[in-house]
């Protein structure tokens, strides 16, 4: 039994996309981030970091999204959600998982954890960050649009736990005010997926209390 | 044939150490940043992306430092460096590798590159990002130092490519103004690596025109 610790509408909800997919023998544990649940005591002592997702495993707790989607795909090999005996194809895997988590959520999150780069009460700078967000997200978005997301899936014709990834963080463009007009794959791609009834059953489950 | 594009100083030296270790057969392909050759349109034809590390192989070019770690250790199964075939463990390895991508190195990035984020006119934000930098990578590196940095190798008795990623980003601590005596397993760890002939012959390679 696994135990995926999520928010609703943060990055958590890519695990959970594929926890679904490959059939796994999972639990959600829900945290309020209104009430600041992920700094609690009881979280900390899963996550030092303070942070979702955080996924409960037999041999231990795992934390970062691309860790988790690995581990998820390794340990449920038949559902197919990674090419996992090809090289070359995990390492377009695994590019593509690193530079969401490293580029693109790192873009979005100077929309409202500006106070992690600098000085909390440095309101002009925290607003400067603000500010910058809809052309940083366009940018960051844009190797996605033109290169990585080859079509129609993120690794071609393979659907991959990627896929879910980028469905996950392209539900954030219009709230970080950027031109999604500009990103016609993405959308198409977002679009696609949220048609799936699988993720609609997923969202449903994290809107329900 | 791979070929290693890289710049001495920053973090593609993590995947230049693996490919040493593992004995690939590899060529490196040096970009001078001082000249902006990272932004030549010869280079922005193997990286679009404009930044080190790329790893061109017969199948592509590859870029993200966990891609290209992960992409070396599976295509040499002999030098050991991944526990490819335990997922849980392999989840270790992605977590870790995962953080010091998209949460340690981009603390780091705060210092120099904080146009990335705010206006780059904005003197005053970029200033106020360069000076919580010191705070920002104490504060991150104590993950590391407390709990992923399990001892005496970042995976436990296991030495692993983690060891040489953190290796290549704890060098840029002092630069960044980070108190390292809050820090002493990282320290420890970090000179012990130091003192293998295999790191100072891939450092001596760098350094080299």
């Amino acid at each position: 039994m696994l135990t995926l610790y999520f928010a609703p509408g943060t990055c958590a909800l890519a695990a959970h996309l594929v926890l679904e997919h490959a059939r796994a023998d999972y639990r959600l544990a829900r945290l309020d981030f209104g009430r600041t649940e992920q700094r609690s005591p009881e979280y900390l002592a899963v996550n030092p970091n303070g942070r979702v997702p955080a996924l409960v495993t037999p041999h231990g707790v795992l934390t970062e999204t691309p860790a988790l989607l690995h581990y998820i795909c390794q340990t449920h090999p038949d559902a197919g959600l990674a090419p996992l005996q090809d090289p070359f194809a995990m390492g377009r895997f695994h590019e593509f998982n690193s530079y969401l988590g490293s580029t693109v959520h790192v873009a979005h999150a100077h929309g409202r954890r500006g106070h992690r780069w600098v000085d909390a009460q440095d309101t002009h700078a925290l607003e400067a960050m603000k500010k910058k967000l809809p052309q940083s997200m366009e940018e960051v978005f844009r190797l996605v649009e033109e290169r990585l997301l080859q079509g129609p899936w993120v690794l071609g014709e393979r659907f991959s736990a990627c896929d879910y990834y980028l469905f996950t963080i392209a539900g954030w463009l219009e709230g970080d005010g950027a031109d999604v007009t500009r990103l016609p794959r993405v959308m198409e791609h977002r679009a696609r997926l949220a048609a799936e009834p699988l993720v609609q059953r997923v969202l449903e489950a994290e809107r329900a209390g």
